[in-house]
């Protein structure tokens, strides 16, 4: 056992994003992730550009370590192998809309009779319960609806989605930590249990200190820009040529700062003395710095606030993230091979592990690659059984 | 056993948010976690405001079920009964800055050697290793140089912070799964092993598409605001009373869309029939979507969306969020009674487990509450033994 998950088999029913950045996770981490996909179409994502080659970059960002298999779920045949295949594996995790898997006739209920030890996983937009739950969504649709556009933006400014998709992919997290949980519940007890995640009550348990505030104070929150909403100065400022995020986020670093950058005089000075008073003088404060900082380049300053330990950074664009030498040093960008369309630069597995670390060791596959591989180890079959279901057209 | 971590002994150095997050995840699933703070002065994040009472909101919100127990590190009868204690632990986690804990005499190296079972997880900026491994850090360094502000904000617009700290959340998450990783490996093997989670490492991995894109083209992605790349209508509209998220993904929805806003005479045109056209043709569609749309209430298009089978939501405000149907269906508003400070609403427990669902059973802890009642259960010591201890000022 080289691998924390090895050993953990997954039949992953998932597409596009929250379900296969779950099942992506579990794979990094040595799980054996099976993909079964409809025949011919696939994952949707399959479809999504852009392309290297004739396979989707999107897709095989989130699909690597993971193997395919191809079966469809709507033929009587299809539905009785997958229930076959559920009797030897440990987690089946979906992300249809609530409802779906129930109308196949392979809802939670009747994979429990087959099963009692399975975790099934469900995440969806609204949950399987609840009176949005069949409803339709997107990322976009949970972070409005979520609160997390509510708080991002420029100060006074639109309300704004976050670039990434978070509401997938916090519930793949979430799902994730369920799936983990739910499987050392089953290893202590024999029991199985289904773990629902909504991607809606996800983005309320990331709204973090947003919630307190306005529970305390009745206070809507809103856009705070980039500015810290209490400490000063913590936000970007202009250098010469390009933005520095900075973060003085006490009193002590307040001195380190001034030092740092030559505002020596402002030590002392009573009306700055304290988070406090330099947050009540802020219109006066930020000047004086922002005619400072103007003068040397972004670089000239990261050396100088690192020399005096001031919290600081660029503001890296995605091109400068993958070739700073910090995600570097941690081996988080792999460039993976992939046996028909060549090379893709993708992030590395951010759960470093002293003992069992994990790490991209497969491209993701073609549609249908491993159908026989996956019929032979799970279910046992022969090659002769695989070419009569294969005349059935399930696959 | 009721819940699916019951049972696991969390020894919890963490504090204010990336830490404090993972241990909450942790002890909503039933884990128990016993939080070690500094005497006097406690977490960090005990001095952070709102205040109910004297209790700080911004901890109360993070620290539910778990217990708290003083005990100064920098002594060393404080270093010796943490050693005692991790023998008698499963996990024990902290979010120093990398270092710390070896200048304190307890780093991984030291604590294995007590406990070769013991996980020990840390949280920080930018991890255990690399050129950057010593320097502090802030959530907005991390969503600065972790390229997620480069991808967040209005078009040709600032760069953007995402307005909850997700570079704290995003890191407690990854640790919470490193965690429970780690622990299947060690219930099969009975080797326990270090698990490192830089913030930054983290920033990366949930950039999602947005690496495969650059990847494949080599064009720098920038921030798009509220509107989807490439899939159209898919953003915000104006209402007559507000605005509208509408999420149109397919050409299917583009006729339901056009039938449930009596567009329909545009379902037939040659320039909006495929999403490609649409996108094209972005520029002569919006305003026709836009003038219907303006003359509705959010409410009036939320029903008639609904009825029509179109994604759509209403852009939340925390307010709306805490009052919305689905999420109190969900009982993802949870009610704490604290002893002292009385109420306060904070977010449910977002994994909904079937056999073994995680509750807020217990306020955050005054500093101090439990640590007689710690010691009396890890250490087995009794009222006199306690005692003595106490007269050496460690606690």
């Amino acid at each position: 056992m080289k691998q924390s998950l090895e050993g953990i088999k997954v039949l992953d029913l998932t597409r596009v994003l929250a379900g296969p950045y779950a099942t992506m996770v579990l794979a990094d981490l040595g799980a054996n992730v099976m993909k079964v996909e409809m025949p011919v179409k696939g994952d949707d994502s399959r479809h999504f550009g852009p392309y290297v080659g004739d396979e989707s970059a999107y897709f095989m960002s989130l699909n690597r370590n993971k193997r395919s298999m191809t079966l469809n779920l709507k033929t009587e045949k299809g539905k009785e192998l997958l229930k076959e295949m559920i009797k030897n594996v440990d987690v089946v995790i979906e992300n249809f809309r609530p409802g779906t898997m129930e109308k196949l006739g392979l809802g939670y209920d009747v994979l429990k009779e087959v099963n009692p030890r399975i975790i099934y996983a469900a995440a969806s937009g609204f949950g399987h319960s609840g009176p949005y739950s069949k409803r339709p969504a997107y990322d976009a649709i949970v972070q409005a609806m979520g609160g997390i556009m509510s708080i991002t933006g420029q100060e006074d400014g639109e309300f704004t989605r976050v670039g990434t998709s978070v509401g997938d992919i916090t519930a793949g997290l979430f799902a994730t930590i369920g799936i983990l949980a739910a499987l050392r519940y089953r290893d202590e007890t024999g029991i199985g249990q289904k773990v629902d995640i909504a991607m809606l009550d996800t983005q309320l348990a990331i709204l973090e200190n947003a919630v307190a505030r306005y529970a305390v104070d009745g206070e809507i929150p809103a856009p705070k820009g980039n500015r810290h909403p209490s400490i000063v100065p913590f936000e970007p400022f202009d250098a010469s040529d390009g933005k520095i995020m900075i973060a003085v986020g006490n009193d002590a670093l307040w001195v380190k700062f001034c030092n740092a950058t030559e505002l020596d005089h402002l030590i002392n000075k009573e009306e700055f003395k304290t988070n406090p008073l330099r947050n009540n003088n802020y219109r006066i404060l930020r000047p004086l710095i922002a005619e400072k900082i103007v003068k040397k380049t972004v670089d000239e300053w990261i050396e100088i606030f690192n020399d005096g330990g001031v919290p600081n950074g660029p503001i890296n664009t995605v091109d400068k993230v993958l070739k700073d030498p910090q995600i570097l040093a941690r081996d988080m960008v792999k460039e993976v091979e992939h046996p028909t369309a060549g090379k893709l630069l993708m992030p590395g597995v951010p759960i470093k592990m002293s003992e069992t670390q994990g790490d991209v060791v497969m491209a993701s596959p073609i549609l249908g690659q491993h159908t026989d591989e996956i019929l032979k180890e799970i279910l046992d079959l022969n090659d002769n059984e695989i070419e009569k279901l294969k005349k059935e057209n399930i696959f």
